[in-house]
């Protein structure tokens, strides 16, 4: 049996094992048990693309049906467990595998999108469910505020290359093509924000005791 | 080409926009950025309905299948950050746009539950998840209690509005006469319990450390 | 009409009356309103089946086909409600009912997973969260990071539970027999783990400040 990875499968395995590793560090920053630890790398994985799922119905959710994942993520989960304390020198290798996972599961939930039939807009916010509700539900089980409304852009950057996206998809522009153009371009403006310390605006009230 | 608005679909948008700015507004008492603004101004809106869409498996979810709503929502949540400061006197109106949603969302959740073949008291209960999930949504991303289960008998009204609702339909009445008297049912009974601060009674128990 | 009760239906009846006095006592403790009570309650006690029926596309869920739930849910809450303080007392019932139903929801779970045609290893995540997750949903709209994660090897003991179960249902055993057996294995698992205080390891990073 030969299997055939595209670049486009290799980037979606680096993609999962980014976010695995930055869900098991996360869950080992508070303590949790071996199973709290695997349960928040799994959901940091697949949370996004299940969310996606669920609201398309497009059912059992991805992961269901295609066990490679469940593997994939039980051994990067042992991996950061076990390499726990070398893991903060690999910390800009996580913080530009979690980049990548960005950028490709945004392009994966757009195009998802698109094949259901949906308006390029819905599309667009399919594909920021998908790139960034992984790390949503990630810190509501871990209770906290999710960190991409409070920094760095996260979000902003995938609508970006969403509509980029849409765009060049309009246009009839070559897929491969546009695939690697919007991922890339999704990841270099994130290293750009982070690395500038770019924000966007927040917005005081002058009497905060509204609700 | 000409839209014809019932007086339902202008009650849904007013709907709509009264979350919106609830949303926008407890975005920003919390301090998040422009995103985090749109995202739980979008959620507060869109919530009840989507969690309602995905448990009877009407995918893809609603906001999914009609543009107009997010257009509507982006412009909305624009307002209230330009006007933020200002909307303080609004308060009222706010408060009040929020109860004319809450009657709206209850009583369309009913219907969507009636149509679907459900049994009468899972549709109000469909209704009680499409009036008041929103705000559950939005406090959760928030890292809040939500508001619902601590004052105001918020949900409690839109049970006894349903239940209302599955009356007047079940002995025959014309629909449009129950969708407005059950719609504004609900919106009375919540002012006079906010006006009158009613509450509903807590429990505590005597050796608090259960679980 | 005679209604047929099976051995599994009676533990089922009892699994979800165990969960929902858990959670109406968790809600009395955090000095939630009376909705807010019973809501809890109703989460705990079907939170799980909802979360598996949405992601296996199972819709409407099954809690919406089968009003009696409900009644028995609301019953049970209101008893809990009357009975708080003598409910301390109970307290090792309490337990015992909440390991019961989570021994029973999770072979449901698995055994719904292996009928939808899923793989072994999927089964068992499902019976996984269905036995779970009506606890983590609680844990969260309580604000709090999910018990599970942090304690008593709650989630851990599902998954040798459902592994046994799909070994002993891939042999061909008797299924009456395979059903009990695991169910009652994960119950004084269970047990032992709690009675002897056994925790899985959790994992500290010298450096916590990552993400």
């Amino acid at each position: 049996m030969v299997i055939e990875l595209t670049v486009f499968d290799i980037l979606d395995i680096l993609g999962t094992m980014a976010f695995t590793i930055s869900g098991a560090l996360s869950a080992m920053n508070r303590r949790l048990d071996l199973f709290g630890i695997f349960i928040i790398a799994f959901v940091t994985s697949v949370g996004g693309g299940t969310v996606r799922d669920v609201l398309i119905g497009q059912t059992p959710v991805v992961w269901m049906q295609n066990t490679t994942t469940i593997y994939l993520i039980s051994l990067v989960t042992l991996f950061a467990i076990v390499f726990r304390n070398k893991l903060d020198y690999l910390k800009k290798s996580v913080f530009l595998f979690d980049t990548i996972g960005l950028g490709i599961f945004t392009i994966t939930g757009v195009e998802t999108g698109i094949r259901a039939g949906l308006d390029p807009i819905v599309s667009v916010a399919l594909g920021t469910i998908t790139g960034c509700f992984g790390g949503v539900i990630r810190d509501i089980l871990c209770n906290e505020i999710p960190v991409i409304f409070r920094k760095e852009i996260y979000a902003t950057v995938t609508i970006v290359g969403g509509i980029c996206f849409m765009f060049m998809y309009s246009i009839g522009l070559d897929m491969t093509l546009t695939y690697i153009a919007t991922t890339l371009l999704i990841i270099v403006i994130r290293l750009l924000v982070v690395t500038y310390q770019i924000t966007l605006p927040s917005f005081t009230v002058k009497n905060p005791n509204i609700d």
